[in-house]
């Protein structure tokens, strides 16, 4: 068993989008060998960038409110909220609050 | 992409340990083929079975303290705490506190 807090962990900021930073929390490193689980925090007006790739993304909404686009469509994202976005739909989370926008986002094992 | 609260999604008890509900978010007839997302809420003096399986777990804790046990080691957990529990290892979630313990929990789609 491993265990360690997000906030241990260092986070990066994206080139790509604005005001997004990451932290790589379940990783191969630490003997994921399947899929790995990621946090993020978007800063008030921020965004990360509007792009699509061939695998899903599995989405928890920790703290905060935001827009997610997925596709054609925009839907309102609230603390609680989950969002599964399937392999090759283009894809954005926006926060358009004034606090951080804070989410879970998990990815098969791609590397 | 499909968006839901997790609050929409019934909870079902688990028969095993003591206290656990447990709620289905991402699954395979949500379209998810490599990992599945499911969130637990613990009550006060309630605990996961303790029992061990070939896959692991990636857990992030949302709300509440508790006490993980994995194999032969035991620790504290708290809001925003990350485990990995490897495939094969026994291990046991606790509430020992007097508020519920809730906590995200995944798997490789094992179905």
């Amino acid at each position: 068993m491993k265990k360690f807090n997000y906030m241990d962990v260092e986070p990066e900021s994206l080139e790509e989008g604005k005001g997004v930073k990451r932290r790589w929390l379940i990783t191969r490193e630490i003997g994921a060998e399947n899929f790995f689980m990621r946090l993020y925090e978007v800063e008030p007006g921020g965004f990360t960038p509007l792009h699509s790739h061939p695998w899903e993304h599995e989405v928890f909404i920790l703290e905060g409110e935001g827009v997610a686009v997925g596709g054609s469509e925009e839907c309102k994202l609230r603390e609680g909220d989950v969002l599964f976005i399937p392999g090759g739909e283009p894809h954005q989370l926006r926060n358009e609050s004034d606090k951080v926008l804070k989410f879970l986002c998990l990815i098969p094992a791609v590397d």
